[in-house]
């Protein structure tokens, strides 16, 4: 059981997903009304409760709350593997030990803007936080179709049976930008600080960095990710001669 | 006055430029006597001091803080304007209305990756929140030049006298990695959901976009401004016949 809190989230988990989900109204102002009137006519139950109940379930609700039992509509890596069919341009992002639920939830805005076609975690650590990623993310933590498996590396086998090139970002790799990112490609993030663990690094078929000019040599992480994606979307865009 | 506190913020400001600050020690710890003799060696006051008086100027130090006296050694915009010669190649970003400390701090930190000449912003509001500023910036606040104008449309015409191109980044823009980056740029970034203020977008040469394909169409803009950076970076380093 996760909670939302933020009324963009809320609003847009109901329209993405108006599925195993119930909305807890403690509050009588404008905005909270126009929810709880979106979310009927998406057929989600609405329940008026007090504001210490929600007290309960967040530090910092504004009189709303979206309680989501989402355990079963998840994605799985198979079926994702599975739905590929003869898809050419397929972009997956691992994540790789990014425990910090803003990194996590601004690197899923990212995904929904660069479209990225899965995200992989290997746990639900995260699930704990979901009202913190799912305001970070802009509400995009309702819609991007994430997965969590358990053992990274015997996922990245299973991408590169299914035709996928591995891009690992790290300091020590060439320059993002020259390296071929179209295709099915999968860019595995590791987390601030220690990185790519080795074991998924030594599985990368190229390492990828963003050039550096600066005198700390490492961006946030999800200041990394968003640039590599935004290549990624660059280089589908351009004529194959201009790359 | 303002207080650097975090250890890693502390070492660089140290590092960076060891005037005009007094390291503040309440703490015996190894990594407070290292950068306590660091400061020694740097030129740099040490007082002890007893945790009760840190608790007053910073809510988060951990044992030390850095206390900073820096009002008269901030470069000024004419002084910056004066300094740039026939270089060819200068990057300028102008914040307008980024008030956010941690997304301020994290354009920084992309300032610094890139290289950045100039940070531009209105006033001295951010000044109070200098310490979280050094913390997101990891440090980059530091040394990333940065001066304060109290007009920035004026500063605008003052750039464009100095041949530089603005490019405002605006939603309804062109993809950015169609703009020539190169030359004398100045980038400005609005803040968060207001976006670019009518009258910059107005003296703006070009306004430019990040490629969106998902639902929110919208980045955090610290993501925003990293990526717009990086492609500056991008076109400077590839021949011109491959921009």
């Amino acid at each position: 059981m996760a909670y939302l809190t933020g009324f963009h989230a809320i609003e847009e988990r109901i329209k993405a997903n108006p599925v195993d989900c119930v909305l807890l109204v403690a509050n009588a102002g404008p905005r909270a009304r126009e929810i709880a009137a979106l979310a009927a006519e998406c057929g989600v139950r609405v329940l008026r409760t007090g504001t210490s109940d929600l007290d309960r379930v967040s530090s910092d609700h504004r009189g709303l709350a979206l309680e989501i039992n989402d355990d079963k509509q998840s994605p799985t890596f198979t079926s994702f593997l599975e739905s590929l069919g003869d898809k050419k341009d397929i972009l997956a992002v691992m994540l790789d030990e990014i425990t910090d639920p803003h990194n996590f939830g601004a690197i899923l805005r990212s995904c929904d803007q660069f479209n990225a076609n899965i995200v992989i975690t290997r746990d639900r650590r995260n699930a704990k936080h979901a009202g913190i990623i799912a305001k970070t993310s802009a509400g995009a933590s309702a819609w991007v179709p994430s997965v969590c498996v358990p053992n990274l590396p015997r996922a990245v086998e299973q991408l590169k049976e299914a035709s996928f090139w591995i891009h690992g970002a790290d300091m020590k790799g060439g320059p993002v930008y020259k390296s071929d990112l179209r295709g099915r490609v999968c860019v595995i993030l590791g987390g601030e600080g220690a990185g790519l663990s080795r074991l998924l690094r030594e599985k990368c078929d190229s390492l990828i960095a963003i050039p550096s000019l600066g005198r700390i040599d490492s961006l946030n992480v999800s200041v990394a990710a968003g640039i590599i994606l935004y290549e990624v979307i660059r280089q589908r865009e351009k004529k194959p001669a201009q790359l």
